[in-house]
């Protein structure tokens, strides 16, 4: 299987590195040089003691002309349309284009560049993080969950080529028949308790140890569950509050991605995350005014 | 006219020496050591190049025995109830109280301790800060506007006699009959850019600059503008955006108590201003979902 990694960033360089000992893989770049030093050093993988050297073929976006047989999105969500656009000439009629990104709503933008039938979504528990341009931390094991949007007998059988794919490589995959379930759900927390510690400028535990936080992110919890409801996916506001007031608990020092954007006057990603929210609450033609507040507090505080 | 100026900030030292010249007045306050200063150094007022000391008697809360014929409250609003609790001495059956406190909603405390008769409310347009315990500096001249809560024949005589005294102690003062429209008109502006500049902790020009930031203030314009017509105070929602664009663009380096307050990990008076209008929201039993947010994040970044 051919399989092009488009963003090279610490999830795409995880995947696209260990990916390459089950497939034919190539990373897809945005900035040469950071394309030339994964090329001359290799991607290196940290894991406990552990610490792994693997060569993976790297071009810059637009370099690779022929089709693959799969594409697997890692840009920052806000670029994926840019990178796809560049990076036309990779998509023939038969190439799956997967989109493991944060938040929801990608596969609107995949739409453009294929049929549904070619479309798959999920998400990963993996985690890792970046020590410089090619060397990480995969500082989490768990499942990569996918699925078809749309879901046909051509469409099973892409899904377990992948899969198989993914389990030789080492990534515990499971293959869902409701994977929109799977993203709401990790969309659960993103849209909460990750964008509140962002906008508060607080590790993610302060959100639950604070008394008006907590408030805020439990109004953030019930508007997702409403909107998702929409959306076909059934999630228990009270269990979900649960889930999250428990996960805070465990882990209080975790920063999430939106805090670190915004602490680096960087562009975040909350127009995927609780812009995505908003989104589908307008379809629906219902009102979420916490998230929309988020969305514009993160946009104020981004520079 | 034996005048008490409780809370000895930087508007109740400019009021308590200013008026000094013109009525008997004692300054009330908290910290023993603030109050000596005073006694020892008087209240030096400085305005451009003029510099004037004035000797003004200062005691600590609950030193004055007798009662006093008006109260002025300048303490921070959440400290109202406790000092006028250490004061109650002061407070006769003709003693007047007025509050000059930024935000709305003062004179539910003063009924504790007064009829509505003897209640004043009312806004200054005077500017004043701190340099040190007993320096300030009176940065902008403006009208004192004080009117009652409950008209009637003795109030009008009692509110012409603290005119006077104002008057001669060189605060241009204007008696409204609709004072409350003067306290919400003020409000507008605290309850929307000043708080919002306060949550992104950037001086109040970047909260018209930034257009997301100008898309959230609007919105607590709009509330604001809802909930002052639930009680009896009418604006026009685009005549105030208007204003506060204006008036933002014209200060856009000022930085608001709130910020400050935010800055210094002090308690803010966010419950007497966005809270102020939650709770007149409540008794009307309207949403105010932005108001609401403020609050919480405010109280969120308080510490």
């Amino acid at each position: 299987m051919k399989i092009a990694v488009i963003g090279p960033g610490a999830m795409g360089l995880l995947y696209g590195a260990k990916l390459s000992r089950s497939a034919e893989v190539v990373l897809v770049g945005h900035h040469p040089e950071h394309v030339r030093e994964i090329r001359e050093c290799g991607v290196t993988i940290k894991r406990g003691e552990a610490e792994t050297v693997y060569s993976v073929p790297a071009v810059v976006s637009g370099e690779v002309t022929d089709p693959v047989d799969l594409i697997i999105l890692f840009t920052k969500a806000y670029l994926t349309e840019e990178a796809l656009r560049q990076n036309r000439s990779m998509i023939g009629p038969e190439t799956m284009l997967l989109t493991l990104q944060n938040g929801v709503g990608h596969e609107e933008i995949l739409r453009k560049f294929t049929d549904e039938v070619h479309i798959l979504i999920g998400t990963t528990a993996q985690g890792s993080y970046r020590e410089n341009s090619h060397v990480i931390v995969n500082s989490g094991l768990g499942d990569t969950t996918i699925g078809a949007i749309a879901q046909t007998a051509g469409s099973a059988e892409k899904l377990s080529g992948v899969a198989a794919v993914f389990e030789q490589a080492g990534f515990p995959c499971v293959i869902s028949d409701h994977v929109r379930q799977a993203v709401w759900n990790k969309l659960m927390i993103n849209a909460s308790s990750s964008v509140l510690s962002g906008v508060l400028q607080q590790a993610q535990g302060y959100v639950v140890a604070n008394a008006y936080a907590w408030e805020i992110c439990q109004d953030l919890i019930r508007e997702i569950c409403d909107i998702a409801a929409g959306e076909g996916c059934s999630f228990d506001p009270r269990e979900q509050i649960e889930r999250i007031r428990t996960h805070l608990q465990n882990a209080p020092g975790g920063y999430t991605s939106i805090y670190v954007d915004i602490q680096n006057s960087r562009k975040t990603e909350v127009d995927y995350i609780s812009g995505a929210v908003v989104r589908a609450a307008q379809k629906q033609g219902k009102s979420v005014p916490a998230q929309t507040m988020m969305v514009r507090l993160v946009h104020a505080m981004e520079r």
